[in-house]
């Protein structure tokens, strides 16, 4: 077993089943004649983040989780997508990024000290191991299971099956 | 590093920050004169479980998910709370339960196979990385996430910050 157990495959998992719901959601909302920019951008409670801010955030814990963990240089993508196509590009460019590591990149990783920044002008230093299970995959997990509930909340079908996907 | 840094430290991290998002949950029914069961019963969607049953659940995973991982016995927790209080208290169990873990419990883990129940009459065999990162951890945030989302849709001040907890 590598690290790259660890990280990379949860992140593919997820992210397939996320595309798999946002398919269902643009069917939905094509069906009872919702726009899709509304869809996008609902939200759970006025001040949280929209559908589409939390599909662009879990990809981006997804792309620079992976390239912390491995020391490899940080990707920096802007939030631009406005459509569920635009928005399914993102995901299928992050799931292609992924698949670009190898086991041997995550070799000595869960050990490797990773210094991130938390906030304005603040960094925070962990362990590979401590990065990935107190930080990366936890805010990972915030933004795509928030990304069900709105889609749960307008209506869509997709239950903890669509959620977990590959079981 | 041990398997058990994959596992334990995470769950227990969630679950203090999941009390303690509690703890402000309850002082704001309180002030905002709402039926601690009116709150506990808010479901992001009708036809998804209520808080209290994700926070039963996200206990449950966790326990259920490190009795597995160790080839232990697997615990079977009824769900009877139904106020703040017992909420809290079958949280504390839950944490105080997942430290009566050792870290040598987990050698090997990684690749043992675990077979688990997926549904009625259907298991599945996973080795116990695939078991931790492609069921047991993202079930268990589906379900802290989830009760984070119902308490920010009731007007609880929570935010990332609180649903990460330990950074």
């Amino acid at each position: 077993m590598s690290f790259y157990d660890s990280a990379v495959p949860a992140y593919l998992q997820m992210l397939g089943s996320l595309s798999a719901s946002l398919t269902k959601a643009e069917a939905y909302a094509a069906d009872k004649k919702i726009e899709p920019a509304t869809l996008l951008g609902t939200r759970l409670f006025p001040n949280m983040l929209p559908l589409s801010r939390q599909i662009q955030l879990a990809c981006d814990f997804a792309t620079k989780g992976v390239a912390r963990l491995t020391g490899s240089e940080v990707p920096s993508i802007p939030d631009v997508e406005t459509t569920f196509e635009e928005l399914q590009a993102r995901v299928a460019r992050t799931i292609d990024y992924l698949k670009t590591y190898k086991p041997a990149q995550f070799e000595g990783g869960e050990t490797r000290e990773i210094t991130f920044p938390t906030g304005p002008g603040k960094t925070t230093t962990l362990t590979g191991q401590q990065f990935l299970s107190s930080f990366s995959l936890p805010s990972f997990y915030f933004h795509v299971t928030t990304a069900h509930g709105i889609l749960r909340m307008c209506g869509i079908d997709v239950g903890k099956h669509d959620f977990l996907g590959a079981n």
